[in-house]
């Protein structure tokens, strides 16, 4: 920064929560200052050190609010056709879950809404979803396809994720989860599944619609080697990896994460120890998922400590889907981070912005407060951070900035 | 309804859950059209049966939109100074409650912050907390004293309800609640303090900032003898009682609510199958409070299949307050009380209209779409009533009328 700069937009008088990594807990700035030009930050720091000749075309005096990275929610389902209230509804009146897959419900009521769903209906369906998350203050979301099945249907998904990102001011980073279940018409055969999924792969990656593979590694669909498979061919094509890991039982799948470098192995209600390290030594996130936690009623939690001792970073995510998690809000699943499953304030808040942004691979870009990086931010109505994980329901968003704007 | 009856507005092409005692469920009317005149519905039905000559100044195409009664949030300790961010905080990060009472936290700071807060302070810092449950689409609030604990505060904050019912267009409804913990500076002396709180009651009264008299009877507060006091002083100036009764023991709250004729007992994890018949025989509203159980990690639940086999009506509600409950979505309340406690869509529904008016006495004038009821509605951008209590952070509130507006 010369001592003349003159940027776009500076924001003062603005208590900071950086996220910065080379400062402690949240990296707070008592009285901070932003100055963002051409949709970065080129300078965050004490408002007293601001750089001499510092100017700007628009300065914006905060007046003692706080501001944080927009938020990430590294964990998404929110493209899909349908809904499950009726499900929902049905399961509460205490009709079995046995039941209601014999019915067509569960996923495979999805599948079908979904490859009855045009593009522009799952653009539309989802657009209400979308703008629940940006009232929270995110800025960047992750969405996974997996509710088709078939090349047709999961390259519609996946574009109508890439239209969201036009649509609404907010970074879309898309996953192709052709490995979320077995399509029906392949009559319960996985391998033949996966078949078809490795050869998704080559298309739609060409078109551009694949930022990350990832996979649904459980005695209920996919077997850890049924899932190397599905790893290789991305890895074949420089695709990054990242896994729905041990969330109903321990099928070692944190660890297959890590054997693949993933960015990111997620749920992990069930991963050990050994799962912890192997995560810990590759630079696998952690992604938690309390929503779905929560609706499950589960009550084995993800191993919280061994990941401390370890050094695993944890994200936190909404995981919104229609069926096991319909949470459309990143403060809750920070919040329900913090009383299911004893994250403190800090890691819920690092759960949703630092450790989000490296669950993407995007933390070069994105995540944190720091020169150079993206001018995603959140500005906030509260008196202390902890207010943003304390809260159940709470809007304390005053403002989203995105690129600057 | 005369055949050529004018009136202010029709609301029509709306699916109706009335929530009406004398149609099952919740009262569904497929095709519906609601009239409404001077603040009042004075006719709802079905669309083709809409009366001969009834026309009207406004008619509003709802294009299939849902309309269910304003919602109604009938416990709520809305209003306090300062927050308890930092002792949640600390609470994550391992001090224990203990400490944190030690050092001055818990719900004396609580009461500290509120004896230090003006009147217009209580109001301006309520107001975001209002504004949010109005989100939810609610047009009628409990809003409890308790957190000052002497005349001049329990009274400032009563007053502080009443203001809020002014500035935002809604419905406050007040409850004395000066028997919540004992006065710091009568150490412990729970006696002293019902009788302050008896003392209290003429004065409050005769201003008019009682609709009704609250308790928290339990092991760590008042004893169901001192309880009885502060209700026998409350029957005394013709003031109806409730009670927060059997949260974290049982001490037979719930039966001597109904011996009391309570409008409602509330949180109720420990009352008893005797509780329960009890408070049928009485007409005392069963109000659940799933926020506190979330928060606090309770494991006992209240005894719903006890108040179904009697048939007490049960009522949700968000137990707003800054440590237990930092809960400001009824809605969030009523997914809550479906996945922790187990209650149907019906019941959830039900809990935040219907039998929260009866909670609070009102269910002449609010809680279903009735002719004769004020025209309190909520309109919702929903294909289901059941997507109202799957949602986690949903806000799916369309529009918001209260009074007919
Ligand atoms: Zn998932
Ligand atoms: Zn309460």
């Amino acid at each position: 920064m010369t001592a003349t700069a003159t940027v776009d937009t500076i924001w003062t008088a603005a208590r900071l929560a950086t996220m910065a990594a080379d400062r402690p807990g949240l990296g707070l700035v008592d009285d901070g200052l932003i100055a963002a030009r051409d949709g970065r930050i080129v300078w965050v720091g004490q408002r007293a050190e601001r750089p001499a000749g510092l100017t700007a075309t628009r300065e914006i005096d905060c007046g003692g609010r706080w501001i944080t990275p927009g938020l990430i929610d590294c964990h998404t389902h929110l493209i899909h056709g349908g809904n499950r209230a009726d499900e929902f509804e049905k399961r509460l009146a205490g009709v079995s879950y046995a039941d209601i897959a014999r019915a067509g419900g569960g996923i495979a009521a999805t599948v079908a809404a979904t490859r009855a769903a045009s593009e522009d209906d799952l653009v539309a369906t989802a657009l209400p979803r979308l703008d629940r998350l940006l009232a929270d203050g995110v800025t960047t979301v992750e969405i996974k396809s997996g509710y088709a099945l078939d090349l047709a249907g999961e390259a519609r998904m996946l574009r109508a994720a890439r239209r969201l990102g036009q649509i609404r001011d907010v970074e879309v980073v898309t996953t192709f989860l052709g490995a979320h279940a077995i399509a029906p018409e392949l009559a319960g055969d996985a391998e033949a599944h996966v078949d078809r999924v490795i050869a998704m792969i080559p298309a739609l990656a060409a078109e551009g619609l694949i930022d990350a593979v990832d996979a649904f590694c459980e005695t209920i669909a996919f077997s850890p080697a049924q899932t190397a498979r599905v790893f290789a061919a991305a890895r074949a094509h420089g695709l990054p990896v990242k896994l729905h890991a041990d969330q109903l039982s321990d099928s070692d799948g944190a660890a297959l994460a890590a054997s693949f470098g993933a960015l990111s192995a997620d749920h992990l209600e069930w991963t050990t120890e050994a799962g912890a390290a192997a995560m810990a030594a590759a630079g696998t996130v952690a992604v938690l998922l309390p929503g779905a936690f929560f609706v499950l009623r589960e009550t084995r939690k993800p191993p919280i400590d061994a990941f401390r001792r370890a050094g695993v970073g944890m994200a936190v995510a909404t995981d919104y889907n229609p069926g096991t998690s319909p949470l459309t809000s990143p403060l809750l699943a920070a919040a329900m981070a913090a009383t299911l499953f004893g994250l403190t304030v800090p890691e819920a808040l690092l759960g949703v912005t630092r450790h989000a942004a490296r669950a993407l691979g995007r933390l070069d870009t994105i995540g944190t407060l720091e020169a150079g990086k993206a001018c995603d931010l959140a500005v906030w109505s509260i008196d202390t951070p902890a207010e943003l994980v304390q809260g159940l329901g709470a809007l304390p968003l005053h403002a989203r900035i995105r690129r600057g704007r």
